[in-house]
């Protein structure tokens, strides 16, 4: 089990405890955050990153907020601070519109520590979610092989056990998986910085590669499997992910590699019809070229640097989810998993 | 034109002058090279790089060995330790060895001077190819508008004008061109580094992105065209080049956008009948996770870091080369353009 590693600790009253991720792998440094300017500061800087981990860090967020101010006017203010931090998160905005509408249902003393309580569960929760995920995708075709992620979704990204890399976690302890690549994932570099360090820890074998590479190690078949996770999925099953995941997911396609999508039910918006309406968050021209203080190119380079792209449906073998595995054609599929689950998380 | 820009001078007797390619674009560093051991240096550590340039440099190289060695003993060594230093670049292998049998047919002390008089030319006649391949590819399909590149093909490869930043260049200057989108080109990082550097300088508006991005700004619809050159190119038009450029090519074809190859006839290697018989070089795990002497990833990581991969002719629209355009089938197309100049450079 991987309970190592803890990227949110509720440990505090009214404060958490974040293991800061733009620090890794060089350094384990945690932070304590108890007021909602430094949790804001640490989404918007990446701090604490992750689909999953956005939702948990705005529920708490929230809970530390009204610890100052519960009142209708404070709680909106910081509702709509967190949800300006990172616009393309779901889970982020989900987390923060339910924490508001629980509070407004009570009063105002009762508040803050509702709301804190409310975050523990989540937490609590997202272990379990986690490990459904990852035992639900562990025995897929291509699992048991050598298998290629992106970006990072593994406890770091949770704050549990991770979503594909809980899978890949699962597959490891079964006997099943061999090995994990992980790109590098320009340009914030969390396959190499993160994805790389919770393998190590974890003691799965590992490679990693450039984003270039990804071409050559697919068509060498090297790779049994291509397996990410989602940012936001369309009711159609498009689903928005790391910037490159669209590109795995075409060579994958093209190699007859199964390409899967891990993710947990929250991350599905049947609100969203499909892949085109998901708002695409465009990132500083300042992370091109560059890593951190070192810059590689021309002074004030232009640069396109979206956050995510858009894998259609059509390119993904399977949606695996702490509600079973959806797959095409994946409308119906997504709508009868979420409908399973009126009160969908 | 683009005379501002010498990535090799040969202004010396017996030494050359470089253009520090790994300080770029940071610092313009120039380097005076005057015996073998300094140029296999610079060529491995790739101070110089490119296609063409090496060639040229290995030329150089056979020539300032000759100076202090012209005995065939002495230059089979030289051209053994040239070789040996990117042993996938087949312009290089090609000048060493039409080195060493100019010199073999000539007394010992008239070898210096031959081989140095036969470099002069060379850069000479790069200048001219160059030229060439610019205005063959200038006014194809889709090059009139936002074209896309990988790696570095500019000046700073061949030591002229370049190969597709030469048709990149001459479609700039006429009109038709109105944007270069350049990758970074992990993870030696030569689009961020060299080709925006290049087209800064050549006041050609230009926009970089991560490799990863490349999905994504393909399938919205703003690349004309794919344009890269090759380090190697078999019979059949399979075309080794840069890691990444195969992604780059499957992405083209899946959305319709042309691909094409900016190379000399020099790079077209007859006897390779296909991609398979290329060689790749396996380059050090420690470029990968790390630029230079700033790492990101976990201590000791396995990596995946060929520095080639091989783009099939089926997904390459044209080769533009300085003999003309070939098209499929490319195996009697380059043929021709071969036999068309039995004493092809």
């Amino acid at each position: 089990m991987n309970t190592a590693i803890e990227a949110l600790r509720i440990d505090g009253s009214y404060s958490i405890d974040i293991l800061d991720q733009t620090e890794l792998p060089g350094r384990e440094a945690r932070r304590r955050l108890a007021d909602l300017e430094s949790i804001c500061e640490a989404i918007q800087t990446l701090r604490v990153r992750g689909a999953p981990l956005l939702g948990l860090t705005g529920a708490c967020g929230m809970a530390i907020a009204a610890s100052s101010d519960a009142t209708d006017g404070g709680l909106d203010h910081a509702a709509e601070q967190l949800r300006a931090t990172r616009p393309t998160a779901v889970d982020l905005g989900a987390a923060v519109d339910a924490a508001l509408s629980a509070a407004r249902a009570i009063p105002v003393a009762e508040r803050p520590a509702a709301l804190w309580e409310a975050a523990r569960a989540m937490l609590a929760r997202q272990y379990e979610v986690d490990r459904t995920i990852g035992s639900n995708g562990a025995t897929l075709p291509g699992i048991e092989g050598s298998v290629l992620t992106h970006c990072n979704t593994g406890a770091l990204a949770t704050g549990a056990m991770g979503t594909a890399l809980s899978v890949i976690q699962t597959a490891w302890e079964g006997g099943r998986l061999t090995r994990c690549f992980a790109t590098e994932t320009r340009p914030l570099l969390q396959g190499a910085r993160l994805t790389m360090w919770e393998l190590t820890q974890l003691g799965i074998p590992s490679t990693l590669l450039p984003d270039t590479a990804a071409g050559s190690l697919i068509s060498s078949g090297k790779v049994t499997a291509v397996i990410t996770g989602a940012d936001r999925i369309a009711a159609n099953g498009d689903s928005a992910n790391k910037i490159g995941t669209y590109q795995l997911a075409v060579l994958a396609d093209r190699h007859n590699v199964p390409m899967y999508i891990a993710a947990p039910m929250t991350t599905v918006d049947l609100a969203c019809p499909e892949g085109d309406a998901i708002p695409i968050e465009m990132r500083s021209r300042h992370e091109v070229g560059a890593y951190k203080a070192d810059r590689w190119t021309v002074a004030d380079a232009d640069a396109y640097n979206p956050a995510f792209d858009v894998t259609p449906a059509g390119l993904i073998t399977a949606i695996v989810t702490d509600e079973g595995i959806a797959r095409a054609p994946f409308g119906p599929s997504l709508a009868a998993m979420a409908s399973g689950k009126p009160d969908s998380r």
